[in-house]
């Protein structure tokens, strides 16, 4: 593609020589002549001695400071996503049915399907157009689905299950499994049947191998443009705000409620029965053991606080052995010891 | 169903008018006419200014404090259980094998089986009455499973795996991968092979993609009605025991034995070669080192101590940037400063 | 087979009596007559008082101690993983290729295949000789894939990705999956295309339901000899060192690069664009935000620090309430109290 078509098609000001070839779009680490990169920031100027893009997407203020052609744009990292996906455009399958697809005679497919080899869709299915389902993904019966539906392979999704427009689903991921529900009696435990099933708003993305538990009666929601990394665990009757965002490795019990435009670090853990606000961002690893009042906070932790708070406790405790220490110190000095000192050490 | 059909069906003690036509067992949260709910603890009877159900199942304590037709029960929990599965019945697929599953010519499989669209079944195979196979369930070679076995999409079962009576596995699970042994040879990693199984005995539940090695040698116990969540590992060589129930992103390292009864929080983790008793409840998130001495206790933190132990730490962790500035004032008032105060600072 | 012949195999010295019918090899605790199993310290010595072995593999000064048959070893658990493999040599099916699996007709597949039933196997792909695929494999287009591969169920593999010789795949593992990269725009999230791939290089294995996400742009590197437990994710761009070690549940954030021969504990978390050093050992459910400089070190805690500093710091932590009461005594001693004192307390 000629930089100046790219120019174009992303809408951005073109300096330097529209006619350069642009082959491939590349982090700045790989930039190399017939790429092009994106510099955000004045920090990542340096990475310029050492490579030499064809084209770089830099904010004007940046503009002066690169040798190279430049996009002007307000926002490099999106116009960069955006040279990506025009520079290497997503290979859909061709429409079509494969022949060793099982599919009930009472499921309705909309037009221009792409369903893989040996995919399952059971009785009572609705799927909206365009949908691309690769190979041995199984839906079962009376799922709901809406248009431009993405389900990679080995993707299970249970029964009554409903799902909005654009959501895509990578691979081995289960939505709507059973949630873990058990009442101790006498010598056994006996199942809380799970009855509900799992709503996947519009825009929502789930990563590989993440699990969506439905609700023990009615719904756990995952609400419009939520995006879920690999991994995570969704217990039953959650309900999750529109666009948060979760990394991979974390799980929420059951019946928590968060809000809109939440971030999650990895490996964070979230109480059952709990409610935490709008933009509340949390720190990778965190436990969040009870409702977190307040919007757009950032907490860290295990149990979770605020942050300033968090960083003040981590910075004492880092200084523990050198605390005892001075204990010790002032202990002498005041002729404390043994059991007058208050402990038994 | 009537509320007196649902009253007889559940052997409880109706107070008020079983004509009334009861369509769903729903939480109280969500209760309506036409709907049954149910209250534990006095704690829940404020929802009622909120709610109307047509019928509340309540111990008898509570019944008069109700306004709407009562079922009296001493363990409300239980019977909403079975009350939901009396008004929501499972559907189970009709019995019968479809045309796409591979099954070999020398497996047994028990009457009134129902198996799904690309189910393997491995040579050597014995499965006992009534089971539910979801599509594309792999079972390896010389597998051996109860009856009444229920097992969902995309599960695999490893070879020479055991499984008892009533085992219900969720989307995704593996039973019997090969455990992680290496020993380190020179310039490399030898494997130590895994030749060992994983036995799951009766009333077993395992949650969705979660994943259950085999012994390197001998046996990997998953004892009578131990019910797992979803993205759990248990190492190879481990034993768990009955009743024990652990919930999600939880791991259990190689050769670690689990008593009877024990709850574990989620993302809990367990060290190698680790003995833990009976009726032990583990917070979420918490650490476990090393073997855990008694029974019938509770711990948490990492590593995790007693709960009444963790609790008095914990106030004194959150305490800390207050404690440094009392350990200060103290050494001002007693002239303590510099090196002589006894550390570093 | 005759202990004359396993000693042969192995090339160890044998001390007792070559005609012994050996069976098994088994851990200590399960030795009987018949079965080989092993000693490598002397602390296991005493379980030879409750069990009865026909043969133990010791390192030569420990031969003189043992009353049964023995193999004289430099390297007692190695030999013992060889002689596990002699005895119990894994299943390899059949070669052959499964009518039911879809194969796109220009996908070259090297000599000695075994591919079981519905793998799929995209166009474009590249297998190496002896390849074993289980049943439900997905392969999608462009894969290449070297010599003595090894699929199990349920695996995914996903557009381009690259793979050595002799790496083996766990049940249900995703390789390549996309990475999690989304831009805020506005009133919603754009998804940063993820064009690259993952390379797996030789003698690689990955655990079962483990997730490797594919670079934005360029590849993820899983080096040579890198064996990774079940239930990791490995976030994009990252770069495995050679002969690194991952237990379970641990997840690695996007562009970290870890060196080789690295151990990390189950449950470990790693922030994204870390680097860590060659031979870093790191303790289970550790925390690493940032660069770890030096090689060859142990590391434990979150925020993981050394581990000996670790190990003082925890010293401390437990004793905290003991502290608190400590500088209450001491306040009281020098007639610190309320605010003059230093908080708030």
């Amino acid at each position: 593609m000629k930089l100046k078509e790219l120019a174009a098609a992303l809408g951005l000001e073109l300096r330097g020589d529209g006619e350069l070839e642009i082959a491939a779009a590349v982090p700045i680490e790989a930039a190399a002549p017939g790429t092009i990169s994106f510099v955000s920031a004045p920090r990542y100027l340096a990475m310029l001695e050492r490579v030499a893009p064809s084209c770089l997407i830099v904010p004007a203020e940046l503009a002066a400071a690169v040798h190279c052609a430049a996009l002007i744009s307000a926002n490099p990292v999106l116009d960069f996503a955006r040279a990506l996906g025009l520079l290497h455009p997503p290979q859909r399958p061709a429409p079509g049915i494969d022949s060793t697809a099982q599919i009930a005679s009472d499921a309705q497919i909309g037009p221009q399907a792409s369903i893989g080899a040996f995919v399952v869709i059971g009785a009572g299915v609705r799927i909206g157009a365009r949908a691309v389902i690769h190979p041995h993904a199984t839906i079962y019966a009376n799922v709901s689905i809406g248009d431009d539906f993405v389900c990679h392979s080995h993707v299970s999704i249970r029964e009554n299950v409903v799902i909005g427009d654009r959501v895509v689903l990578h691979n081995g991921a289960v939505i709507g499994s059973e949630g873990f529900g058990f009442v101790e009696v006498g010598q056994g435990l006996v199942k809380v049947p799970q009855v509900g099933n799992v709503v996947l708003e519009s825009d929502v993305e789930i990563g590989a191998n993440t699990t969506i538990d439905r609700a023990t009666v009615g719904s756990t929601y995952i609400r419009r443009g939520v995006k879920l990394d690999n991994i995570i665990h969704i217990g039953h009757n959650c309900d999750i705000g529109a666009y948060s965002r979760f990394a991979a490795l974390t799980g929420i019990a059951g019946s928590t409620k968060i809000g809109e435009w939440c971030e999650f670090g990895g490996q964070t853990g979230v109480a059952d029965h709990v409610t935490i606000g709008n933009r509340v961002r949390v720190a990778a690893q965190s436990g969040i053991p009870g409702s977190i009042a307040g919007d757009n906070i950032t907490i860290s932790g295990a149990p979770a606080i605020e942050l300033r708070r968090w960083r003040r406790q981590m910075a004492a405790y880092v200084r523990l052995p050198e605390l005892v220490q001075r204990i010790r110190a002032l202990e002498r000095k005041v002729g404390l010891t043994g059991r007058g000192r208050g402990s038994e050490d």
